[in-house]
């Protein structure tokens, strides 16, 4: 591993840097972000050697780590100007529209679908540490479109970070984080809001809130700017897992309403059985 | 302080006796549940020096953290048996309908209405622990109802205990606690609820949840024999909440659907002013 380049400097691509330069010494990285503060911030916290927007074409590994809406063009400009033995891989939260359209693509196999499951609610080069993918899941789709000795290079990376590798296809991948990631996303955005909205009445009102509230609403906090993008892209698993999530609390509600009070009981034990499944994973 | 008699030694009174049991060594605790399993584990931790249902009659104070809907019975039933120089408080997440039920009781100024803002997802004495109050909020109602010297016992063991006190009225307490507490707990119930539906038909769903599924649905874990009755007593404002809630949700939904990306960026940008807010109080 000699040359890799990143494009998009923020919480991941930048702890991909951060995490690539303590395991390999020798490593250069060139990295390229659209905003120029992150690309300086990035020069600053040491992530980058240099600043180009395209990689040289004896880089080994191409990263990116841009919003999703961008990814499927960047992947294929990137692929248009790679050498023989550079390996592009994209970090996008949403596998399938990409993977389609770059099917037939005559560089394909040099493209590798990647997605690690590891964030935090903030963003930007400077919410970036070393530490975000040890120990996380990456997600890799259509492995065998990918030439054998390129994701050579991919694993020695991946494996470097202790990254713990995943497979499966693009569809599956979407539908399975509308529910897992993106719903939890706008259940907390929408409960953040509906707080917000309940201050303009009542200007103390987050004074009593504690650990609960902090925990479900954590991720109104992220990026738009990431989050949007994912929401349009991924829209039709989305709004399944959104239906379902609707249906749900209207339910609860009219048990709320009636004063169900042993039915709401029932149901919560059975929620409950999501400790299981939960602690099992921690 | 001599004597504490606590009814209900779960998460909550169980942490109330190992942190008084730490800051006053002479301190005599006597307890109550009506689970004897929980009894019996409150004795082998330490929490409890003896078992009986009742406090004897020169008893400091009387703590009482059982479900909601038991208490103002409890509180009553303990004002009836307490001796004059006996301060009786209840640690229940709703205030309005305890407090008024037991506005006109011979004993009222006997009585104290609180609300620690501290807790976690599990339950039992097993899950509590000395630090869970640790520079908690305590919320204190109708202050001025209660005895002035009675009072002064409550203060000794809240500053003990590192509480932090605030007073408000009990309707303002339950208007606020449905937005900022009941509802992520609901929230967090039906997300779970969502994905185990969606578990039978996709078995490895939660292999690809990372951290921000982990802490929308942490909340899902809590008790249902302690939040169904808090869900009924504070129907009316929960109500309201989730109202306002679910036309959220059901306005980004349509945003979503029609691929509005601008507005939902905008959206969340607003939201993100949640950082601020949140960022002030850890």
């Amino acid at each position: 591993m000699k040359k890799i380049h990143i494009t998009g400097l923020g919480l991941l691509g930048g702890s991909f840097a951060l995490a690539a330069k303590q395991k390999f010494h020798e490593l250069e990285i060139s990295g390229w972000d659209i905003n120029e503060q992150n690309l300086q911030d990035a020069h600053i916290l040491g992530m980058i050697d240099k600043t180009q927007e395209f990689p040289e074409k004896d880089t080994d590994l191409v990263i990116l780590a841009t919003p999703a809406d961008t990814l499927t063009d960047l992947v294929s400009t990137m692929l248009d100007k790679a050498g023989d033995g550079t390996l592009v891989i994209d970090l996008g939260s949403t596998k399938g529209s990409i993977c389609s359209a770059l099917s037939a693509h005559p560089k394909r196999k040099q493209y590798l679908a990647g997605h690690p499951i590891a964030g935090t609610e903030y963003s930007g080069p400077r919410a970036a540490f070393p530490e975000l993918l040890n120990r996380k899941v990456m997600i890799l789709c259509e492995m065998e479109k990918t030439d054998l000795h390129l994701k050579e290079k991919a694993y020695e990376l991946f494996d470097a970070l202790n990254l713990k590798l995943r497979f499966m296809e693009p569809e599956e991948h979407d539908k399975q984080l509308a529910f897992v990631s993106h719903l939890s996303h706008i259940s907390s955005f929408m409960l953040g809001k509906t707080v917000l909205q309940k201050m303009e009445d009542d200007k103390n009102i987050f004074d009593m809130a504690g650990s609960g509230f902090a925990s479900t609403v954590r991720l109104a906090k992220s990026s738009p700017a990431m989050w949007a993008p994912i929401f349009s892209e991924n829209r039709m698993n989305i709004l399944e897992a959104l239906d379902g999530y609707i249906e749900n609390l209207q339910k609860f509600r009219s048990k709320i309403s009636e004063n169900e009070s042993d039915e709401m009981k029932k149901e919560m034990a059975e929620i409950n059985s999501i400790r299981d499944i939960l602690d099992l994973q921690s």
